[in-house]
């Protein structure tokens, strides 16, 4: 086991606290479960994973907990949301890509963002993914400062997009401006614990050569990952072939993007040769199987990258098409959709399904060596899943059931580096009764717009 | 609105129960939500709805329920299960139909099978599926008197399966033998006003032609389904082909099996041709999404079905290969994936997929002037989901809610024919605690046989 060994000491140590479970999936080592275990968190990190027995006799700590019927894993790491459109929650369904941006989203967001409806709409967004495990996040949207500030609130780690599009939006006038605003937020974040950011260039049909040039080398010289929507549908692809002789993807190529610093998200239209292509540069590549299921945007052939070797990572996407941010059925229906798409019941088993919910994520976020999987050294970004009920039981192996049984309901804690998020269900940084009444308030506004067209 | 209408009386009617919601989706008439409604039950039956200040004015009762942030739907129908199964559910994982019950699931069932594993694996089941909103299920399993006896103690509404087989059995030696024993059954529960039962031979190629013509007799003579598992895979559909020079399908046509009383499950290979055939017959279909894609056995064509005017139900098939009963996620999967499948995101919208989940499965089993729905006359099998929590919120249209962002958590309450079985949570009828210690104990044996090994 790679275990960090430790200067015994005849002693016994004090540490912040520790934590007593039946089961710990550390997603590193791959394919380990370890059995009656105990997590020793000191100072935000893991110190140590250790047989119960064993850590009694090693450490001490004034917060101790018993998690008798539990599973820890590491946090998920959603890889991709767009986490205010939380206020947008089923507002227009059952409607393909473009109607759905063109007659409900675009418009709603024309009218009602600003700083609030971000801050409020990440607010609420946050609630729901540590209230379901997920420990960091990447984001994609307007008003990045206002997702900032709520993330570093809540004490959850974000990976903030530096959004960039063509169109002018009440965050920002034009190229120049969105790129002069989001280095200036990067620079704001820059010595964060928990708060990073990334380039997010909305698409490729949304921005073009000029400010993705200038994205790349900013994004070379500061080191940060680029974010972007990639080959989501066919009719994507189609257009681009048809305006510029090129796909989307051949376009990043020779404008210098493809790189393990780009995180190109969905990917549902990819043929053999682009699939060899972006494993040649490293890309890594986020699967959203409910949004691109919900918008019938296309399969992505995750088996195929997989096998190819890429880094494949897992995200929601906003929950204006998901409908929520629940990575755990995200994670379930990816296991259970690629082997569908491969016609193939061994493609993505359990433990690679969770993999790409939590140690990809962070390797495409350049955050691996933080969080990801539970190592000592890393930062404690950790999740405990109840499964003891009728609905887990019986367990051959605690594995499956994470993955093909479990429900969000069963995530009872969460910590995010050793803070204490969710305590049985309760969150600690966030009044989650002030956030329920804001969202409420905000869809009567929405519906006010579209009651007085 | 298509209530039933009463002679009005000035003075206030006793009745039974009365339940306040804020949101009920009755499923028939279709696409219609009350708003601020009251449910009124009598005698096990629905008696009428109206609105809340009305129902003031018109009933009483001393059990009043106010759920003030609930929609209530009919309880879900889960057209296909094995319930017996849960006590292997994540036995054996990410494997093929054919290696998963030859090397797993059939082992252990030859070892293990007899009535206690059946009741207390049904047991099991039926606390989950409670817990998750079915109150009506169609079961295909061995002693299946085991499961009618424990869902006659629970409260729930079952349709049993008179298993068929070529095999000998625990239950039965021959075909003569199941058969003989089927008749028993359906003989023991004819006047029962919750059990039921069907034909359930297992699939064509495990049931040869005498026994199906028997079946097809005695099924039309008693008028109740035949249940099957039928072009499950492709391999399925090509070895009878190769071994008979006809489809499964056409077989069940010369045997004269294809008619509305047939409900066939899976139907993932299916030719244009064949769909209208089905169409033809007023064959039922019973649509598995998340066993046929963690099987890999392929995609059922819903959208097609749909648009053929064939009648499609939902089922979660057994829990060792989904690897739970939840019909809310069911729906869920099912909403997404037939429009990746039809690549159009209109297919199998919102209202389509609760109809399949309810009124579409009590039609397939026979039952739907029972139940399926919420009209006054139908029994009072209604579920209540509290929507009011961070993962739901803003709620712009419940059914939106319902179908893509509530979990399996959120049902608070569940009535069968008027009999609260689930209140807030805690279920009235079974003992949790005893069925998960039950649970392990079966686990531990399973293992026992497979460590001998």
């Amino acid at each position: 086991m790679a275990l960090m060994t430790k200067k015994k000491s005849p002693s016994i140590q004090t540490v912040d606290s520790i934590i007593h479970a039946r089961w710990i999936i550390p997603v590193e080592p791959v394919q380990t479960t370890y059995e009656n275990y105990s997590l020793v968190i000191d100072k935000g990190h893991i110190l140590e994973l250790l047989p119960q027995n064993k850590c009694k006799k090693k450490y001490t700590s004034l917060i101790e907990h018993h998690l008798d019927t539990h599973v820890l894993t590491p946090g998920f790491v959603n890889t991709h949301t767009h986490a205010a459109m939380n206020l947008m929650r089923g507002l227009a369904d059952d409607l393909p890509l473009m109607q759905w941006l063109n007659e409900h989203i675009w418009p709603t967001e024309t009218q009602c963002i600003n700083y609030d409806f971000v801050y409020q709409g990440t607010e609420l967004a946050i609630a729901e993914m540590l209230r379901s495990g997920t420990t960091s996040f990447n984001d994609m949207y307007f008003f990045p400062d206002a997702a900032a500030k709520i993330a570093e609130k809540a004490g959850i780690r974000a990976t903030i997009g530096l959004i960039m599009i063509d169109f002018p939006s009440a965050w920002a006038k034009d190229s120049d401006d969105y790129l002069h605003k989001g280095l200036q937020l990067h620079e704001q974040y820059h010595h964060h614990p928990l708060i990073s950011c990334a380039f997010a260039p909305h698409a490729p049909y949304t921005v073009s050569d000029g400010p993705l040039k200038q994205i790349k080398i900013y994004a070379e010289e500061l080191d940060i990952p680029i974010h972007i929507h990639l080959h989501e549908t066919s009719d994507e692809v189609s257009q681009a072939v048809s305006q510029n002789q090129q796909s989307p993807i051949d376009r990043l190529y020779d404008l210098g993007l493809l790189s393990p610093l780009l995180i190109a998200v969905h990917m549902t239209q990819l043929n053999d040769d682009e699939i060899k292509l972006l494993a040649e540069h490293n890309v890594n590549i986020v699967h959203c199987p409910e949004s691109n299921m919900k918008l019938a945007s296309g399969f992505c052939p995750v088996g195929k990258l997989l096998a190819a070797d890429i880094n494949v990572a897992l995200g929601t996407d906003g929950a204006a098409s998901n409908n929520d941010l629940d990575m755990l059925s995200e994670m379930h229906s990816a296991a259970l959709l690629a082997k569908a798409v491969a016609a193939d019941a061994s493609v993505l088993p359990a433990h690679q399904a969770l993999q790409m919910a939590t140690l990809n994520g962070a390797k495409a976020l350049g955050l691996d060596s933080i969080t990801g999987s539970l190592v000592a050294g890393k930062a404690a970004d950790i999740i405990a899943i109840d499964l003891h009920n009728s609905e887990c039981l019986p367990i051959f192996n605690p594995l499956s059931q994470i993955v093909y049984s479990s429900s969000r309901e069963q995530i009872t804690d969460v910590w995010v580096q050793g803070k204490h998020l969710l305590n049985k269900r309760q969150l600690t940084t966030l009044d989650i009764e002030s956030i329920k009444k804001n969202a409420i308030l905000w869809s009567e506004k929405i519906q006010g717009i579209f009651n007085k067209k």
